[in-house]
C-alpha cells in the first residue's frame, strides 16, 4: 500500500517534533483572588493575521499566559479569496490545542468600524456570525444579546484619531446602553492615557492586549526580557467564569513593558506582596534588605521628606533581586518616613504611586 | 462614511508598523562565484504549516537568506475544509512581498507519498497544479517536463525509514530516468551521511533545508546564535537562473549548526577565504595570528604531525574572532607541517578536512 | 628540569585560549569629524574597582570602543593592604594590552574628595603621583600644571547631593581658576539635567561615563543590547591628540540608552547621516522610506502640524531597520510639513529635538 | 567637615547599588542526598587570574552555585609585583562574601609544577602557606598533613601534554602514597575521556571544573544557556562537611554542556528523577508523555531493538519540556522494550547510558 501517506500525527500545537515547554510569569495573587494573565486581542488567518489559530494558543502556553481570546475581525478579512469559513472558525480550531494545553480559551469578535466608534473587541460569545450585521448599533446589541463583555480597542489609535484620542457622542451612547463595560488602556506597546482617565470616571474597566497578527516573537523580543502587553485579571477561580466576573467587577490591571496600570488598591497589594522587606537599625543608619519575589520590576523616585533621613534619589528594584538599601539617620533622628513613588505603578494617568516604608 | 473601514495600508510584508531589519549571513564568496544562502523546503497554511505565505518573505529577509522556494505539499493539505485555493497560491501570495523584499522566490512543490519513494521537492515549477496525479511517477515526470530541478527530501526520516536510511529500487529508477538531481543531507536539524556518501557516489547535488512548518522562530533560537539549516549555492550571479545553473552543476555545500558538508574543493575554499592567516617566527616558536572574517566556526583537532612541532590538540576558532596560536619548535626545528582536521568540515560522511598549515 | 613551570605565554588580553572578538559600535562620522567611542571614567583593584587593568582594555575591545581612561581613586584605595604600587601602575599594567588592542589608553586619575566639591576626573596626566595632596586646589593645580583635562565627575550622586544636584561656591572657584572643563552629564545610567543645563550656560564640555568597578558585564546586559554610557568625540583624527583637541573645544555628545545628549548643532547630524530618507508622492499620500544605517534608535513624537497631513502620533526608528512611513494628504493638499521631535535626542535638559521632514 | 571622604559603604559583593539576583540550577536531589553543584578551581589576582576573590562569589551566587573553592596557584603569582600577600590571602577576603551571600568556601590552592606530575589542587586545607615548599612531593605531603582533599588538574592539558594524555610513573606514586583521590574528568569546556577511565580502574572521584581566570561572562555565554563546567557532589548535608564526606566516597557527577559524566548508579537516578513519564495505550500505539523537571537536556538515540515497535532514531528532551513521543505497535505486538541509549549521560568514557521504557 505505497500510496498511503505516513504522516507522524502531529501533536496538540501542530508544532511536530518539538517540545512544549511552559512558561510562568511570576506575578503574586493577590488576597482571595489569584492573578491570571490574560490577552483579550490578537488575530489569525481568519480575519488580517497570519497564523494559524493553533499557534495562538502555543505562544500563550509558551509566555505563561492563563487565558487567551482569539478576536478576529467581523468585517475585515483580506484574505476571504482563499479561506471560507464562519466567524467561529478560529475558535473551533483553536478549541482542542487550548483544551490539551491548559488554556483557557475565551470565544471573541470585534467589531470592525470607522472612528466613530471605531473597534470594538466583544468577549464571551456564543455565536460570532450573529454580528455580522451593516448597522454598528445592531452588531453591539447582537453581541450583547449573548451577554458579551464588550470594550473599545486602541481608542488613540493614530489610523483613527490622528492628533488626539477623543471620546465621541457615539461612545456616551454605548456606555449608556451597556454596550461598552471596558477600554484598552494599552494596545500592543501603546499606553493611551486618556482611557486610563476615563475608566477611573466612568467605572470601566481596564485592558491591555497585545493585538498581535504575526507571530508574536516579531512583535515582543523575549531573548531581551519582553513581554506582550497583556491583561491580569483578579479571580476568584482560574476559569472562564471567574475571569467574566472579575472582568464585571473592574479587577484587572494592565501589563505593558515595566509598567503596570490600574486601581492603587490593586498595585499597592501587587507591590507589597511581591517583596519581602527586612529592616536592622543601627545607631545612625537603618538597612533595609528587601526581596522580590516577582518577575516585576520597580522604579522608585525620592519624594518629600525630612530631609535627615538620607537615602537614593532613584532606585530599581529588579526582578527576583536581592537589595540592600541604606537609609542613614542623621542629627539624631532616629526614624521616620521613606517616602518614594513608585514611578511605573500607574495609579492615575501617567502618575506614579505614593509609597512610604516608615523607619 | 461610517461604514468605511479605514485600515492603514499593510506594509510589503504584513507586519505593520513594525520595521524590517534586513539580516546578513558572513560567509565568503568564492573565486568567481557568489555564496547565495538559500532555503528550499518550508511550508505555511496552504499545506500543513501555520503561518501565511507572506510570513516566509518575512523570515528568509530577517535571516539574510537570499532566495527560498515555498514547497506545500501536494497530496497533503489538513487545511483544506477551510482553504480552498490551487497548489500556485502560496506561490502567488508570496511574490509581491518577495518581489519588494529582493528575495528570490523559486516555485516549488513537495510530492508526497510513502516510502518509497517518499517525498521528493520539485524546483523552477511553472504550474504546481500539473504535479496533482494520482501516480507517483506521473508526478515526478509532470515536474520534470516543466524542466523542474527534483530532490529527494529527508530520506531518513524516522516515519518512513525508522531504523535505517535505506536506498529502494525505486530511487534507482527516479535516478535512471533523471528524475533525481539531488538529496537532502540536511533536514531541519538532521544530518543523513548515508544521503551525503549518495551524493558523492551519484554526482548528486547536496541540499540542506529547514522544513519549517511553524514560525521559524520556534525551531531555532536566534538570540543562541542559530540558524536554519540551509543550501550554500556558488553561483556565478545572483539570480534565480543563477542558482539554478549552480544546483544543475552541484555547486553547492549544506550549512547546519557549526557544519558545512559539500565537497572539500569549496569548503576547503571557504576556509582560507574565512580567514586572514600572518606568522612571526621567534628562535623557537612561532606565533600564528588568524582573524576569521565569517560567521562560520571552525573545530581543529590536531592530527599526525612532527612531534617537535608543539601546538594544540584541539582548538575553535570563532565567528570574528582573533586568534593568536603558538607553535612551539623544539629540539631545534626550524619549521614542518602543523596538522589538523577541521572537524566540523565534513568532506565525507561524518569525517572533516584536513588541512595543513606550512610552518 | 622538572621543577620549571611550563606555563603558556599568555596573549595580550590575559584570556588564555579564548578569542578576541573586536566589537563596533555603529553611529555615523560628522562632516569633517571621526565619532570615537570613549568611556573616561572607570576602576581597577588598584583603587575600589574589583579587576585588573588589563581586563578594562578587553572590555572597552569587545565592545567596541576607541579610547578608554581608567581613572583610579587618588584617595581611595580599599585594597591598599594587599596592593602596593603608585598611581600611575593601573595605566602601566594597562598600556600594553591597549597598544595590542588597538585602544587609545589615556592616563588618567580620580581626585576623590567630599562635597564640596565632590570627585573630579583628571585625563592626559603625565604623573598621577603628584596629585596625592591634602589640600584639594593643589591636587587640582597638579593635575593642571601637567595640562591636564578635569571634568566634575556625577555631579547628582545621591550620596553627596542627598536631594538636589546643586552648584557649590567651590565650583565657580574651579571654573574661574580654569580647574573645570567639563561635567558629566552621565554616570553610569544616570542623566543629570542640571549639568546638563551647566554645561550649555558655562561652555563645559558634555561628558558621560560607565564609572564601572565590576566586570562591565554586571553594569550592563550586552545580550539584551545594552551599551555602557560613553562619551563620542568627534575628532579630527582617531588618536588621543584629535581626543583633547575635541574635548578643549567641547565637540561631544553622551550616549546612554536610548539617549544622545549634546548640542543641537552635533545631534542633527548624526540624525541625518544615520538615515536614508526617501519619498515617493501617489496622489493623495507620500511614501517615506526611511532606512537607519546605524545602531541607534530614535523615538519620533508628532508636534504641531498641518492637520491636512495625517500621519503616526509615536513612531520609533530601529537599528539598521527599514521603514516605510505614509502620510496622507487630505483635502486636497500637495505637501508641508512633518513635523516631529526626536524625544531622545537631548539638546536641552530632558528636552527632545525638533525636526521637519518637507513633503 | 568638607574633607572627609563619603563613599557609600560597598554592599557585601562589591557591586555597589546593583541588585544580587540568586541563580538556580535545577538538576534533582537523589535518594538520600542533596545534588550540590560545586566549582572546586578558580583563580584571582592573588595568582594569574584578573578579578578581586569577592568576584568569584558573586559570580556563584548568580549562578546559582552552592559551593566553589578559589584555587590560587601556590608557585604562579605573576602579579607579584604589585601583589604582597600570603596565599591564604584570597580566601580571607572572600570569606565575609561567601558568608553573606550563603555560598559554601572552601579553603583551596592549586599545587603548579611541569609535567609530571602537573598541577594538582588542595581542598580543604588550614593554612596553605605550608604548601609553599620546593619539592613537589613536600608539597603534597604538606597538603595531606592538613587532611587536604587532593586531585589532579586538567590531565590533558596542550601545555603540559601535548599529544597524548599520559600517566607517569609519579601518578602511580602519588596514589599509592594516597596524595591523588580525585581527576578532573573536565576541565574548562574539555573533557578527557582517559580521566574518566582511570577514575572507573582506580576508584578516584570524578571531577569537573571551570578553572576560571578572567570574569567568568568572558569563558561563558549565559545568554546562550551556557553554564560553567562543574561538579555535581550528592552530599548527606549541604555543609562542608558535608561535600567532604561525598567527595571522600565518590559521590559525584561532573556536569559539562549538555553532558553528565558519573557512574552509570548517579547519573540513571538523576535521570529518572528528572522526568514524569506517563503511558496511554490505545489499539495500535503508545503515546509516551514525558514532562522534564530539570534543567538537564536528554539527547535519545534508539538501539536494538524489536522492530515490530517503530519510534523515533533520535529524540530530544528539552529543559522543562513535556514531549509526546509515540511508538507505534505492528503486527500485531501488544508491548516490548523501548531501548535507546542516552547519548549525553556518560557512564564510560565517550560512551553513553542505554536505558529502556517497558511498554
Amino acid at each position: 500500500m505505497k500510496r498511503i501517506i505516513v504522516i507522524i500525527i502531529a501533536v496538540w500545537l501542530a508544532i511536530p517534533t518539538t517540545a512544549q515547554v511552559r512558561g510562568h510569569i511570576q506575578i503574586p495573587n493577590l488576597n482571595g483572588f489569584v492573578t491570571l494573565k490574560c490577552d483579550f486581542h490578537m488575530h489569525t488567518v481568519f480575519s488580517d493575521g497570519n497564523v494559524w489559530p493553533t499557534v495562538r494558543v502555543a505562544e500563550a502556553y509558551r509566555e505563561g499566559l492563563d487565558a487567551i481570546s482569539i478576536t478576529d475581525h467581523i468585517e475585515y478579512r483580506p484574505h476571504a479569496a482563499d479561506i471560507k469559513a464562519t466567524h467561529n472558525r478560529s475558535f473551533e480550531l483553536a478549541e482542542p490545542a487550548a483544551k490539551a494545553a491548559g488554556i483557557i480559551l475565551i470565544k471573541g469578535s470585534e467589531i470592525t468600524r470607522a472612528m466613530p466608534p471605531g473597534h470594538h473587541n466583544a468577549l464571551f460569545l456564543t455565536d460570532s456570525e450573529e454580528l455580522d450585521k451593516p448597522d454598528f448599533m445592531d452588531a453591539m446589541r447582537a453581541a450583547k444579546k449573548q451577554n458579551a463583555f464588550l470594550f473599545w480597542n486602541h481608542p488613540g489609535w493614530d489610523a483613527q484619531q490622528p492628533d488626539t484620542t477623543l471620546w465621541w457622542p457615539e461612545h456616551t451612547k454605548l456606555l449608556e446602553e451597556g454596550l461598552m463595560m471596558g477600554i484598552e488602556v494599552v494596545n500592543g506597546n501603546e499606553y493611551f492615557p486618556e482611557a486610563h482617565q476615563w475608566c477611573l470616571e466612568k467605572k470601566l474597566t481596564m485592558i491591555g492586549t497585545s493585538d498581535v497578527h504575526a507571530p508574536i516573537q516579531t512583535q515582543y523580543d523575549f531573548a531581551k526580557g519582553e513581554h506582550r502587553a497583556m491583561t491580569l485579571v483578579f479571580a476568584k477561580e482560574g476559569t472562564a467564569q471567574g475571569i467574566r466576573e472579575a472582568l464585571d467587577n473592574r479587577r484587572t490591571a494592565v501589563y505593558n513593558g515595566d509598567y503596570l496600570i490600574g486601581e492603587e488598591v490593586y498595585l499597592k497589594e501587587l507591590f507589597e506582596n511581591a517583596l519581602d522587606i527586612k529592616m536592622e537599625k543601627t545607631s545612625n543608619a537603618v538597612r533595609i534588605t528587601i526581596k522580590n519575589n516577582s518577575d516585576l520590576r520597580f522604579h522608585l523616585k525620592k519624594t518629600q521628606h525630612d530631609a535627615r533621613l538620607v537615602y537614593f534619589r532613584n532606585y530599581t528594584i529588579v526582578p527576583h533581586g536581592t537589595h540592600v538599601i541604606t537609609v542613614r539617620l542623621q542629627e539624631g533622628v532616629m526614624g521616620g518616613d521613606m517616602n518614594f513613588c513608585v514611578e511605573n505603578l500607574l495609579v492615575l494617568p501617567n502618575q506614579g504611586m505614593n509609597y512610604t516604608i516608615k523607619i
